[in-house]
């Protein structure tokens, strides 16, 4: 298993050179916590517990797995103490209010501490990251008393959280949910039925866990406006904020997985537990879809930090794995054959995921800011604010999430792909990297709901192509502002036929659906891949524009090769990458007939 | 898992209505053996023991895999009868030659075979697949003592063979092969070194392992050109065929690899083992090399037997699980929500499998006719015959291999996709098929490998490109040929373009390589992937015009369905998948110099 060493230089090219994190932090009314020293100090802190502590418990975690006996989880050896540590290091509370406990640190730093964590170990990174969305659904539609009996608890990390909303005959379609909650005459309610899925559900690294479940009320209406949210903890809350009576929220078994399996699945067994609403009745799954986009976004990071790990794992090989000669001449003379980092196709697998780490990484750095903007609005209770920037980001979630975390499968599958056969076995870490992997595509909506998403809900529906218009306007602002410099001037050209072609295919599609509505689905999946790969090829051409500033203005003397090393992966992006965009184009606009047409019944002749 | 049902009526469609098999076999020496009776006892056998013995025990194996302990490798439960059953239903002999105790028929019906048992259990199928090498290599470069000896026991199945070439320090290099071969006075040989990935190397299914090994002997010179190939018997064998000896190679562990967990990876230490010279001396690669194409098209076998069961796992699923309304209305009015099968995206992944393993069978299929033409011409004698047919054969292997792993991969984990979250979870079996499916692009040449093969001899520098004129001049023959057919209409203009875009691409490495070598290896996956979908749509439109000459000949009376499906699905790998050619092409034109100008140094500043 690759050992984790975070990316401070490219972290901080993002931060400081890219996007001007700084000047961004000055415009929040939170910002003027994250000075310099802060985000240093963060930085700093961040690498050293995710390379000495995490990373080392990323690999066992895997061989270990979780255990589940009578009811209880047992998660693998030095799990406890890593997260302990995380506890002492108050890095849950990062970006949550001071008045909880927390830093009330910008949003974004939390984000880019998650990466750093998760890169380092994606599994134990669940414990904590499932806990944001409980503490945002508490902070935001909590009263007083919910949030003064919860959320000290969940900021300090000696308690956590989950988000229980799929049940065994449903996932994306929540408007099938069965669990039930009974009115109790205590104001309580009695709630009963199943979930699964449920990611750090059950586990023995706090003294407690709060359950935010979706549930029916006997009289709610059928569907998606019949649901309300509650408060269920395993254990419930004495009045001097203790842990009083165990509730009856029992963990029926643990899933096997495929990977992260250092991240305990459970089955939640709810037999008349006590729970507590929160939020209005029957609007429970608005309240849950307020933080989706923040929380998709952290699942879009999985994307990057599978091709980062991957990456950092496949690169010290391909110099030291010597095989045959580069077919422009030895490279290695002295040696028995050339190290394969001299053969173009395994370059070729390497800048594929340093252009989708390093860009994806740009693409999720420019979208914390807006989020830093969202979570401020919140703050300083500016609704309209708040609706703007989430409509914002709202755009780019599923972009993020589905398309980087496609990339970041791709990516995973290069660094098996650099090892050669020894990518296949387990001792090396590069094979669980992709098992690891594999899930990004499928939890937090898989990639087709992603899609759907996108261009269904986002693009025609809400916007009518209003979105990639504007966001398109922006692209060739940018291509004009910077048409003189040199390394801009090739990708400026392609990424004006792209900006024009984006809309093109927008117009088409939504002109096509009047007549052919499942072309929107049939569509969907090419169309969001098509919108990442435009995306990521602006991200790349912004990094390639400061870094070509800052070789002109002779900044980076002591790293001038840092600056090309950017421009060079910009041009390997433009050239090797982008062209799948036309692949995805060409098929996308075809009439959803030679999807539909065949009948379920005739899928096949054989079973 | 999905329990396998033997795709029969897809397989007849192929081997009597596309490919005429029982014209083909009329013109092999021993094809009389085959008639359609016999062919039928074989496919109907074969499934029978693939569904009821091989399959049930896929999942199982996974889950509990290989043991070592003390030098042995105890198989999973159940290997062992289901071997025992393989041996006493004469399966292993099926293609070899009668005077060894096999069966005598053509190679063809041996890969039929083959891919049912790897698509019920690919694992499995290795032990027994891993013999062919040692039987093919015994059965050409044998002397009669060493046939007589080892060929009928390798035909019953008794004992089982290997390959042993790749070690800890080379795998695609093997001019860095350092086991050693010591000439003893009797005329054997002690052989010395550590073989690692040896499948098969070690288990508990046959009395005898025989061992095909790379070594080198004392004076040999250095690189390819001093590598000698040896038998080396696990037992060596007494005068009266049975096992005598324990010879010096001993299995130093087996591998925990991240699927295909069944089959046994062994190192192999070889103490002063006594070894036999198979061949000449100093030709051992060159032996070695001569089945390389038959074995490369067994493995090619792996990425649409993936494909099949993947989608077997998938199409159930999708018929079943009930989420959300089709965008076009309501399908399923009567239940809570539409089965997924109706969503168009959801259709994508289906037909996208669909298109993998029917499309690759045909490719398969046809390879195997060559197959079965090159082994004719060893059992005539027609050396020259049977260098013409490895030549065609060895221009389709790195595609086949290359392509349809690859494509099994994406097959493989769009079945995982079909079950959203389910598919991360072991039970459903899913996602051991996409674990099981990765070796495929790394073992046997990697895509890499196979694509520097393609392009760089066998377009290049063996043929300056009249490979793929030959064969674009076939594939426009064709479409001339049913110019009137009106599916093919529609195919034959895409056909075109891309024959003509391939031949113009060929011609436009051929030159840039004159000063830019690299970019034999920059443009290589590119080339592979892009010949492979040309290839792949030329045997859907093969497959669409016979099955529009059936229904138009009302032969297809009692299953009119199966033959619009076929025109349905090659009408959805023209619109759908074919595109993505365009993203190769414009990809591998462009120069090497954007992958190789980045030193390797600077590819990362962070690590």
């Amino acid at each position: 298993m690759p050992a984790y060493k975070a990316p401070l230089r490219d972290i901080r090219f993002l931060m400081n050179e890219v996007f001007d994190y700084s000047a961004h932090y000055k415009t929040l009314s939170n910002g003027e916590n994250a000075d310099p020293d802060t985000i240093d100090m963060i930085l700093e802190g961040a690498a050293d517990y995710c390379e000495n502590v995490l990373s080392p418990l990323n690999q066992t975690g895997d061989d270990e797995g979780c255990h589940f006996e009578n009811g209880e989880v047992r998660t693998p050896k030095g799990y406890k103490e890593a997260y302990d540590q995380f506890v002492q290091g108050g890095w849950q509370g990062l970006s949550y209010p001071e008045e909880f406990g927390g830093q009330g640190l910008p949003m974004s730093l939390n984000l880019i501490k998650s990466e750093m964590m998760g890169t380092a170990n994606w599994a134990f990174t669940m414990y904590p990251g499932l806990s944001m969305g409980c503490m945002n659904t508490i902070m935001q539609f909590g009263t007083d008393d919910q949030k003064n009996t919860y959320m000290p608890h969940l900021v300090a990390g000696t308690w956590s959280g989950t988000m229980c909303l799929t049940e065994p005959q449903c996932g994306t379609d929540l408007g099938q949910v069965k669990t039930k909650a009974e009115p109790q005459a205590d104001g309580t309610y009695k709630i009963s039925g199943t979930k699964i899925f449920i990611s750090a559900g059950e586990h023995d690294l706090t003294e407690n866990i709060i359950h935010i479940v979706l549930a029916r009320l006997p009289d709610a209406p059928a569907g998606t406006r019949g649901i309300s949210l509650f408060i269920v903890p395993k254990f419930i809350p004495t009045q001097d904020g203790g842990v009083g009576e165990r509730n009856t929220v029992a963990c029926g078994s643990i899933e096997h997985k495929m990977g992260i399996k250092a991240s305990a699945t459970a089955v939640l067994n709810f037999d008349g537990a006590t729970g507590y609403l929160i939020g209005e009745i029957n609007k429970g799954l608005h309240a849950m879809f307020t933080f989706m986009n923040t929380a998709r976004i952290g699942t879009a990071v999985q994307g990057i930090a599978h091709a980062e790990l991957s990456y950092q794992g496949a690169l010290p090989y391909a110099k030291e794995r010597m095989s045959m000669r580069a077919l422009s001449g030895k490279k290695d003379p002295d040696k028995v054959a050339d190290a394969i980092i001299h053969h173009a196709d395994v370059r070729r697998m390497l800048l594929t995921q340093k252009a989708i780490a390093e860009g994806g990484r740009a693409m999720i750095y420019h979208a914390a800011q807006l989020a830093d903007k969202m979570a401020d609005a919140l703050i300083i209770g500016d609704q309209a604010k708040f609706e703007e920037y989430d409509d914002k980001l709202g755009f780019y979630t599923p972009i993020l999430k589905g398309f980087l975390t496609e990339l970041g499968l791709e990516a995973a599958s290069h660094g098996m792909q650099v090892f050669g056969g020894h990518g296949y076995i387990k001792e090396w870490g590069m094979e669980q990297i992709l098992r690891d992997a594999r899930i990004a595509t499928l939890y937090e909506g898989t990639t087709g709901v992603q899609a759907l998403d996108l261009i269904g809900r986002k693009v025609l529906l809400s916007s009518k192509g209003k979105v990639v218009r504007d966001y398109t306007a922006e692209i060739l602002k940018f291509c004009g502002r910077h048409a003189r410099n040199k390394y801009l001037r090739r990708f400026a050209w392609d990424l004006t036929k792209l900006c024009a072609q984006w809309n093109t295919l927008t117009v088409r599609i939504m002109l096509a659906a009047r007549k052919d509505r499942d072309i929107v689905s049939s569509a969907s999946v090419d169309y969001l891949m098509f919108s990442g790969y435009v995306m990521l090829a602006y991200f790349w051409a912004q990094q390639a524009v400061i870094a070509s500033e800052k070789l002109e203005a002779g900044d980076g003397k002591e790293t001038p090769e840092f600056y090309k090393a950017k421009i060079k992966v910009a041009d390997f992006y433009f050239e090797r990458l982008l062209p799948r965009t036309q692949g995805h184009a060409e098929a996308m606009v075809n009439p959803s007939r030679t999807l539909m047409s065949l009948q379920s019944e005739h899928f096949s002749f054989d079973y």
